[in-house]
C-alpha cells in the first residue's frame, strides 16, 4: 500500500474536533499533571513545563485517542469490537479503552513488542495476534482481521478521531499554564504532533511547535522538508514508539501547516534525558517519551528566557530494559 | 551517650507547632502531589492516597524539617552556620535549605552513604565530613564540630522543629483529601512518624497511624511494646534512611501517645514495592520510601473499604543500585 492509495474521503481534523474529545473523554481519560524541574531551568535557561502522560490510563497519551476514537463509532458496529495493530502503547490503551466499554479488542503487535506491553494488552482482556516487523505489512494484517470480524479498524495514528484525542493533551497543558512559547512533542506517526500543532494554533498561536524523532528514523524530518510522505525502512532505535516508517495521511497536511520545525536527537541523548528524568524528577520516562525534552535539552541556546512545553508521551518500559539502559548506556 | 543523657529542657512539639512551620516553609517546600492508583486500590480493596514527598525539594520531606529547624533559628548564630549527621536525605535537605538562606553548612556522613547523596549534598555547596557508621558516634562527632566552628546542630530527627516540619506533609494530605481511617508512615528516628501523628491527631482524629520499620532495625516497635527507649546494633536494610539505633528522645512520647501500631516489613517486600511504584505509577521511590505502601499491602485485610493515607518518604535512589535492586530481587 503506498501512502495515497487509501481513504478517498479523508476527513482531516480540526481544532473543533480536539474540544469535542476534551469534552468526550472526561471522566475517562485523567487530566494529568504538569511538572516542573528547577535543574532543568538552571540548566537550560528556560522555563519548561511537562505535560506528564507517563501518568495517563495505561501509562501513555495513547489512551486518549484510542478511548475518543472507540466513543465515536456507533453502538451497534462497535459491539463487534474494534482492532487495532501498534508497537506497543497504542494497543494498551484501545485494550484499556475497549475493555471500559465492554468491547472485544484484537491487538496485532511485532513480535519484538517489549514484554511489559504485551502482559498489560491481555491483561486489559484483549486477544493479541504477533507479527513480524521487519517482513509483515500490520496495516494488511489489521484490514483483513478487521474484515473478518466485522470489527472497526482504530489505526494508531492515522485517523481524525485519534488525533483529534491526542490534541488534549496540550489542550490541557496550554489551559493549565497559559501561553507557551514553544513546545516540543515526540513524532513517530504524527497523531501526538498533529494534535498538539492543531491544539496550539488555536489556543497559544505564537506557540513554535518543534516535532522530535530519533536521529535513526527522521522520515518526518525528511517529509516536511520535501513536502510530501517519505516512506523509510523500519528504523532502529529505542525510541520503540517512534520506529515508524512514514507519517500518516491524515497527519501531514497539519504537520505541514502548523508545525515549525522537525528535529532529531539520538539514543544517548535520549539515555541521559531518560536517566535525568529519574534521577532527578523521580519519575520513570520510556525512551520515546524522552523525545520533546532531549531535543529542548539540545536547543537550550534558541530558548534562553522562553516558555517551552514539552509532552512526555508515556512511561511503560520493562524495568529490565530501563536498568540496561541507565546504568550501560548502551543503545542498541 | 544514653538517651536520657541529653536535652534538660525538651520542648515537645504540639500540632501548633506544626502550623507554625506550614506557615514558615511556604515558599520555600512543593506542596507535593498526591497520587492514586487503580491497580493498587483493585489490588487491595483500599482507596490509598500517596503523598508523594520524592517530588519534595531535595527529593525526599527531609526538607521541609530541615527548612523549618534554619528558618526558626535567630540570624545571628543563624549566620555561623548548622551542621548535621545523617544518613543521607537529611544531609541534603540540610545543605540545600542553607544554601537558600546562604547559611554555610557542615555535614557527617556515613563513608558508606549512597555517592548521589554525598555528590547531591556537596553540589548544595555543604562541607562533608565522613564517619564509620559500625564503629563511630555521628552524634558525638556533630557536637564536637558544631562547637569548635560556633555553628547549630540540626539533628535528623529528635528535634522539635524538625518535628513540626516534618508534620506539614500530613497536614497538607489531609487537608487536600479529607478524613482518613488509616496512615502509614516510615519509622528511623521517628521525625516524621511523630509528626504525623501530631497533625494525623488534630486533624483527622479517627485515624489509626501506623509506623513502618524494616524487619531487620525494629527498635521503634521495641520500644512501642516496652514503653521505653530501646537502643539496637546498627541494622542492616536496604532502606537506608531507616536504618537507625533508637527513636529521639523528643519524637518517643508523640509516638507513645499517638501512635496506635508499629509495624515492619522485610527487604523483599520493599523491593516489589519499589518495582510497583516504578512499573506501575511511573514513579522512582527509594527503599525507605516504600516502607508504608509496603505496609498497608500486607495489612490489605484489615484496611478493605478504608481511605488510607501513604507517606512516600523520598526517591533519592542511585541509578545503579535502582538497577540492581528491581532486576534481582537482591537485598544485601
Amino acid at each position: 500500500m503506498t501512502p495515497s492509495s487509501q481513504n478517498a474521503a479523508m476527513r482531516i481534523p480540526t481544532f473543533a474536533d480536539v474540544r469535542i474529545a476534551a469534552g468526550r473523554i472526561a471522566g475517562f481519560a485523567h487530566k494529568t499533571p504538569v511538572l516542573t524541574s528547577r535543574t532543568f531551568n538552571a540548566a537550560t535557561g528556560t522555563e519548561v513545563f511537562f505535560k506528564c502522560e507517563n501518568f495517563q490510563r495505561g501509562g501513555a497519551f495513547k489512551f486518549r485517542g484510542a478511548m475518543n476514537a472507540i466513543l465515536a463509532v456507533a453502538d451497534e458496529p462497535r459491539a463487534r469490537g474494534v482492532v487495532a495493530y501498534s508497537s506497543g502503547n497504542h494497543a494498551q490503551a484501545l485494550a484499556y479503552a475497549a475493555q471500559i466499554k465492554s468491547v472485544p479488542a484484537t491487538i496485532i503487535m511485532p513480535k519484538d513488542a517489549p514484554i511489559l506491553k504485551v502482559e498489560a494488552t491481555r491483561g486489559y482482556g484483549a486477544e493479541v495476534i504477533f507479527y513480524d516487523r521487519y517482513t509483515e505489512d500490520r496495516e494488511e494484517i489489521g484490514r483483513r482481521v478487521a474484515s473478518e470480524r466485522g470489527a472497526t479498524l482504530i489505526p494508531p495514528y492515522d485517523h481524525p478521531d485519534v488525533i483529534a484525542g491526542q490534541g488534549t493533551a496540550t489542550l490541557e497543558l496550554i489551559e493549565e499554564v497559559g501561553q507557551l512559547d514553544a513546545l516540543y512533542v515526540c513524532l513517530g506517526g504524527g497523531g501526538l504532533l498533529a494534535g498538539a500543532a492543531l491544539a496550539a494554533a488555536e489556543l497559544s498561536p505564537a506557540c513554535r511547535v518543534v516535532g522530535v524523532e530519533p536521529a535513526a528514523g527522521n522520515d518526518g524530518q525528511q517529509s516536511f522538508e520535501k513536502g510530501e510522505i517519505v516512506t523509510i525502512p523500519v528504523p532502529k532505535s529505542i525510541a520503540d514508539g517512534a520506529v515508524v516508517t512514514h507519517l500518516g495521511e491524515h497527519n501531514f497536511p497539519i504537520i505541514r501547516e502548523k508545525v515549525a520545525e522537525i528535529t532529531t536527537v539520538t539514543d544517548e541523548e535520549l539515555v541521559r534525558t531518560m536517566r535525568f528524568f529519574a534521577e532527578r524528577m523521580k519519575i520513570m520516562v520510556e525512551p520515546t517519551g524522552c523525545l520533546g525534552a532531549a531535543a529542548a535539552h539540545a536547543n537550550a541556546k534558541d530558548l534562553a528566557g522562553k516558555r517551552v512545553g514539552v509532552i512526555i508521551s508515556g512511561g511503560n518500559i520493562d524495568l529490565t530494559r530501563f536498568a540496561e539502559l541507565v546504568t550501560t548506556g548502551d543503545q542498541a
